[in-house]
């Protein structure tokens, strides 16, 4: 196991052993604490002293199920405050098998744009000149050539991380090649884009794999856990993620009236079912061609909630409408017409666009009158608009809240700086908890209460009701941080919530491959460590309980169809850290 | 004496008793009491919940020298902290003599464009909608027609304020009527404009005039501080402010190498002397015309440091050239030729511009390649983009920061998200100090340590040293604190330094008016209450000692031509307010 340092400045890469502090560390629990130790938290996000780490989660490339999943950490531009983010995607397994426990990158680049090229026999930085101002897609097409799919992977940044624009996400590859799997949030790809790395590629052909402590602890709880996710209703084959993918949510939310809708202003939309993950399905169905449900994001998932949606006459529009994608675009902007909403999202994919943020801007965009509500053509054009860097591309560029200072609104649906995701926190308290209190930024992944609140697993709890959301918050949150940590995707917690079996085979799996005796107990502990790490790089960041609070419009503007503000005190909410 | 107070929603009026409270409170330490008072820290600043407070100074409206200095305060867009900003204009002693101690402008008006009307029998709102999206000189123009100046003054936002654009200030008129005077900095013009709250006339035909408790001591301390004011070098008639205006100081600092020019690269500037206080008054000699030195912002001041700036054929361009204005296009700009100067200072005060703001602004836009440093008739162009709300105008417009944002910059030279003054800090480190540690973020007035660094009034201090600044800047915070709530001009300080006799003569005055006792050692300990009341409101806004820093840059790229880094340390700073 190595850490592989790339710095930028002096265009140099360096093999680095992995000191025991960081042995038992994967995934965010690395890149938050790397970050928190390497990066001044008061540094500018875009200047030469902060870092991005990459690191796959602990049991990633190995057989575990769902495990596909890849951390990267800097300060962001968007929040001011530590990012994780998070995406799944083969380009992680190869890091894991390749025995890379992080990538350090840091410094800026005096002139030029560059690429990283790593496998089993180092590393090294050539020229990405050919790649300025490429989309991922064309980036993708040229880079594939040359570093065939077969044993590499990508990842990669579009014209908007190049510009630094604070939406910039991160792209990787999915098992086809294709650039549509994103570590979106937070602007990390404007961090990469302001020290002049364009791409990486990662080949991990007669890599070692990654080494297992005790093979038959991890097979074991590989074992239970395969069972629990293939027990489970929504994780199950033939399940409701695995039929219909996310996107099953758009009804869902829509009918407990939490469905953000014209930019936060009403819980329901009346287009909703035209968008929802049944549309999805039944377009794919009819249509046929290159359309598919059941799509997975690296090779070994087994719930393979993703999808391929196809044109009218059967060719690709994007892989994939998933739920938040569909809805920022759909339910936020008015939009109810799901072939606008997939080339919405390939344009994301290929400029580079964190699909959440890029949304909730248009949505913006649409209350500030630069396009009416609903105009997918005009929403289209906006994000080309980011992409050529035009000046409204330059507001656009850099997000929701900004855009909305840019026109002076006051409805601005953001937590921290980072755009809400597709749950109105009015309606469904629980993860407007998590939005707000989260280190992150409004982010749903952070403490996803909507299991419990909206989806009755792992108990039940009134999505309406302001009462224990703190706690369910925090619960979600700490178990969280534990899972972003371990590789596996947040969608275990369905059945390892439900089934305690398969909870026990997670944590079995992790201490097979680290050689550690962590009991499910560990999981909060754990989790919290990372979250407390996490907090306390954004103290020394500036940020104070003032910057866990709603925004305020929330406060004091009813949502239809509950006419309901967001009623946790602020009291009640500074209890979460404490 | 009274409250009027404004409610945009109810679209009334009411007069209110002033309580015990704020009774000796004036100016800044009224505005800022009144504002922490009844403004949550935590509200949106274009939102129903931000209020505007006007008020004069305790002395302003009587016959002290150079005391009609206004007040204005409210949550602020642009750094969202707490803000007072403070002009000279007769509109501030016209109120002062209606015995209005303050007017308190709360809620958002639902429709419509309006303005307030206030005389001495009492005051109402009726529609500005015929001057929507006019500058302040058509604005002036239409308004001293039908309120003609003799007895009337005028308060008013031009097109960025409607625009609700955080670099808009608020305009005042100066003695012939012209929109020049500002209350410019922290975009409390857009809170105005987010009202719907075009301007306020003030007519003081019949009113009672200041009830002075003590008219003895007050024309005792009147006289000892005219006295100081008219032997003090700097002050005195015919001395530097008033033979050459604040723009004498253009040579001065860039000599000591402490004048930011091409967005605070350097601390020097080739054509400073092109733009400097005496090339001013050269021009006015030579062009004659309407050019004029030892002009003055309001009747009554005995330093007059405002001028006429007028064109080759002796029409007027613009009032006033000031130090900071000229700096902000000029050496931040790199543009050396006063003309275009003084009219993108026009420019500024018809479109309702702070020209500090807007002057580090252009400098970003020409860092950000946007147009390029020292294009004048670009600059011209960028600020009309704000007038008309282009794309490129809704960023400009709403700040430095944002602009540098905009576009990913790293060298941005804010605090709290307030553009720095014409003083560099790395050069002249105690004002450094107060840009860093005030509670309105980067202004120079907040605490003018030039006063002692530059030009040895008070004592002298070495400014390129750190030692001891942090204690120089908390004693000039402090006695301008309790300067803006007097209704003096700043400038008084120059002579009351030096000058014992003139210290304990503006002391006096204020007795005189109040009934009080205070003495000289009262003024630090109101200053510093002013300063806590304005910190507390700050900290509960959610800023954090980490607030109370420098840009990065600042501390890793050294500024020729002494090289320097700003290097107080972070501990250091904290010591200020403890």
């Amino acid at each position: 196991m190595k850490f592989l340092r790339v710095n930028m400045t002096e265009r140099t890469v360096k093999e680095e052993e992995v000191q025991e502090k960081y042995s038992k560390m994967g995934g965010r629990h690395l890149t938050s604490c790397l970050v928190a130790d390497e990066v001044p938290p008061l540094c500018h996000a875009l200047g030469p002293n902060n870092k991005i780490v990459i690191a796959p989660g602990v049991v990633t490339g190995t057989s575990a199920p769902s495990s596909g999943r890849l951390s990267v950490g800097g300060k962001s531009p968007l929040t001011g405050g530590i990012k994780e983010s998070n995406a799944g995607t083969p380009f992680s397994q190869r890091l894991g098998r390749l025995g890379i426990k992080a990538i350090i990158i840091e410094g800026l680049a005096t002139e030029g744009l560059w690429m990283l090229k790593v496998d089993k026999d180092g590393a090294e930085l050539i020229s990405a000149e050919n790649l300025k101002g490429k989309g991922m897609y064309e980036t993708a097409d040229t880079l594939f050539k040359e570093y065939p799919l077969k044993n590499s992977s990508l990842m990669g940044i579009g014209p908007s991380g190049e510009k630094r624009m604070a939406m910039a996400g991160i792209s990787f590859n999915d098992p086809e090649g294709r650039p549509s799997r994103y570590a979106g949030r937070g602007g990390l790809g404007a961090v990469l884009g302001s020290k002049g790395l364009k791409a990486i590629v990662v080949n991990d052909a007669g890599a070692p794999g990654v080494s297992i402590q005790n093979i038959d602890l991890f097979k074991q709880g590989q074992k239970k856990l395969v069972e629990a996710i293939r027990t489970h209703d929504l994780t199950k084959p033939g399940g409701a993620l695995n039929s219909f993918g996310t996107a099953i949510l758009i009804n869902v939310l829509n009918e407990v009236g939490g469905l953000p809708t014209r930019n936060f202003s009403s819980g329901q939309f009346k287009g909703a079912s035209k968008t929802s993950g049944e549309s999805i399905a039944e377009k794919v169905k009819e249509r046929g061609g290159a359309g598919m449900m059941g799509h997975g994001c690296h090779p070994g998932c087994i719930i393979r909630c993703s999808n391929v949606y196809p044109a009218a006459d059967g060719s690709e529009i994007v892989s994939c409408v998933e739920y938040e994608s569909d809805w920022a675009f759909g339910a936020n902007c008015e939009i109810d017409d799901l072939d606008t909403i997939a080339k919405l999202i390939y344009h994301c994919n290929d400029i580079g666009l964190d699909t959440i943020e890029a949304g909730v801007t248009v949505g913006l965009a649409m209350e500030a009158g630069v396009i009416s509500f609903g105009d997918g053509n005009g929403a289209i054009d906006l994000l080309d608009q980011i992409r050529t860097g035009t000046s409204l591309g330059h507001i656009l560029g850099n997000g929701a809240e900004f855009t909305g200072k840019a026109y002076g609104l006051t409805r601005i649906p953001t937590v921290k700086r980072q755009a809400m995701p597709a749950y109105e926190p009015r309606a469904v308290k629980g993860i407007g908890t998590t939005y707000i209190t989260s280190p992150m930024g409004a982010d749903h992944t952070a403490g996803y209460t909507i299991t419990t609140e909206i989806l009755s697993v792992g108990g039940q709890a009134d999505p309406l009701d302001p009462k224990g959301k703190v706690e369910l918050s925090k619960a979600f949150q700490t178990a969280t941080a534990f899972i972003d940590a371990s590789g596996y995707c947040l969608f275990i917690a369905f059945p390892i919530l439900d089934i305690s079996d398969g909870m026990e085979g997670m944590v079995e799996t992790i201490n097979g491959v680290l050689g550690t005796n962590w009991t499910v107990s560990d999981v909060g502990r754990i989790g919290m460590d990372i979250l407390s790490i996490e907090n306390d790089f954004n103290a020394k960041a500036g940020f104070s309980k003032e910057d866990d609070r709603p925004p305020e419009f929330m406060r004091y503007e009813p949502l239809p169809p509950h006419n309901v503000v967001f009623d946790i005190t602020d009291e009640e909410l500074d209890k979460i850290w404490k």
